[in-house]
């Protein structure tokens, strides 16, 4: 679990310096799919992995919304402030929480049910399927998207 | 790690049966960013899949090329095989082979070493990031992509 969350950690930060070589009309500018453009989807996924985590502490709900940051410095900077209670959450998971339940009443009334471990499973799909798009608009505007390789980040030292 | 797998083999059925209502050009038109269609990008991801558990296995190397399967049954059909093996490889897998290592000596004499455990979350991440490009073609084509949500899957049972 906390080789995935360190895996996109190390990808997010590399496709915020690929984002320093970009100018800032094309990203912010409105593209085909996901939620609309490259800086959009940074400021998303910082945004979805918090709320996740707030939502199982129970704690106050992030509501800023994306025009609040718009530029590369402004959501790196919610970024950093987020990913300290993100990090702090992450690391001391254990498997005690995998089935731990999260209830979701909506306002009209209905409900639903979540495990805990399922919860940290979609934050990290949910991250790795956006910066799959960043991937394909990185090749539409000419440039070499950054490597998703999870292989050679160190992340598990092999036992040689 | 077996979660992550059920999570990609369930998005990757859900793919196939989004295909049966797209125009086989549409699934073989060569794309911006990734392998370059849709349909090359399916087979890619079960192609990567057997070749690493192959690989840790020490199994006979999947040297088929795409233009063996140009049209979405017969890629189907070759998951379907592959995935025997992959299936019975997950399904067998304990924390004990984490940091086993992999040793990958390349026809030049240099070589790397992976963890099978960082191999392994390679492999899912892979998946994911190209659906993730998928995504986005299907918006460019007119149609809404398949949700790559984890949750709601009933991968996890909580505990209520």
């Amino acid at each position: 679990m906390q080789t995935f969350f360190r895996y996109n950690w190390i990808v997010r930060e590399q496709w915020y310096q690929w984002c320093e070589g970009v100018p800032s009309e094309e990203l912010l500018k409105a593209r085909t799919g996901g939620v609309g453009s490259i800086l959009k989807t940074l400021f998303h996924i910082a945004d979805v992995e918090y709320s996740w985590i707030q939502f199982m502490l129970g704690g106050p709900d992030f509501q800023d919304s994306f025009e609040m940051y718009g530029s590369l410095d402004q959501v790196r900077t919610l970024d950093r402030r987020l990913r300290h209670d993100v990090e702090a959450f992450v690391t001391a998971w254990d498997s005690s929480m995998e089935t731990r339940p999260l209830y979701d009443v909506r306002p009209d009334g209905t409900s639903e049910v979540h495990a805990w471990g399922e919860v940290m499973r979609h934050v990290i799909a949910h991250e790795i399927h956006h910066i799959g798009q960043l991937s394909v608009w990185a090749r539409e505007i000419g440039r070499a998207p950054v490597s998703a390789n999870l292989i050679r980040k160190g992340l598990i030292k092999p036992s040689v």
